[in-house]
């Protein structure tokens, strides 16, 4: 499948305003990205640490996937993301091979990737993305 | 505090054995070292992936953290571990900033890195551990 790198690490919280305090103060990243993403009811805050970032999550919807997800398991780690050549290409590998897919085909992430949801039935489960540029 | 870069993502598994196919055969990633850390009650599996890495944690006994992390959650996501210049100074550092460490001073993990945790309660719900070599 050719992963270059872990694209990201996405974690969810209640309030990106309070939590980025403590990645700013206390860990000394800095965020230089805010973005919402309409579709997936969720504002994200993005922090480069080496080839990799940190992206919170906010839920702007009490019935969002990361509004559901705080409310049955609170603060937390919530998905990693490798980053590939090609997204819908690995999904469409990864659906032969028998691997349980979110998302059948990529669609449009934050920062205008192509990304992909693999179920964590499949994974062991660590819900896990895959992006493309 | 000098974060370099995402040293690991630790996931804790059942066994190693099985989850180890998934990461090998489905995300084509291969397994460098399996290490076993007997004050922790585990063994764990380690996969490079760009500058990161990620560290499977199979539970040697069902009461380590591992053990009783998969009975409380089931697999997934468990930890996140940041690389900084000296584990020990920034453990003193945190920690006279107010943060709840797990582990005062650095104590030996896999990897012959010094390792310490900080606590979730102080660090929006994502167990975090300082590395340094």
């Amino acid at each position: 499948m050719n992963i270059s790198h872990i694209e990201h690490i996405g974690i969810a919280v209640k309030s990106i305003e309070e939590s980025r305090k403590y990645y700013e103060e206390v860990l000394g990243l800095s965020c230089y990205a805010v973005e919402e993403v309409k579709d997936q009811k969720v504002k994200t805050a993005f922090f480069k640490v080496g080839d990799t970032k940190i992206e919170l999550l906010e839920s702007t919807s009490p019935d969002g996937p990361i509004g559901k997800f705080i409310e049955k398991k609170g603060e937390g780690m919530h998905h990693i993301a490798f980053a590939v050549p090609n997204a819908t290409e690995a999904l469409k590998n990864l659906s032969k091979k028998g691997v349980q897919l979110v998302d059948k085909v990529s669609r449009d992430g934050a920062e205008g990737l192509k990304i992909g949801f693999l179920h964590p039935r499949s994974t062991h489960g660590v819900l896990t993305e895959l992006c493309s540029k």
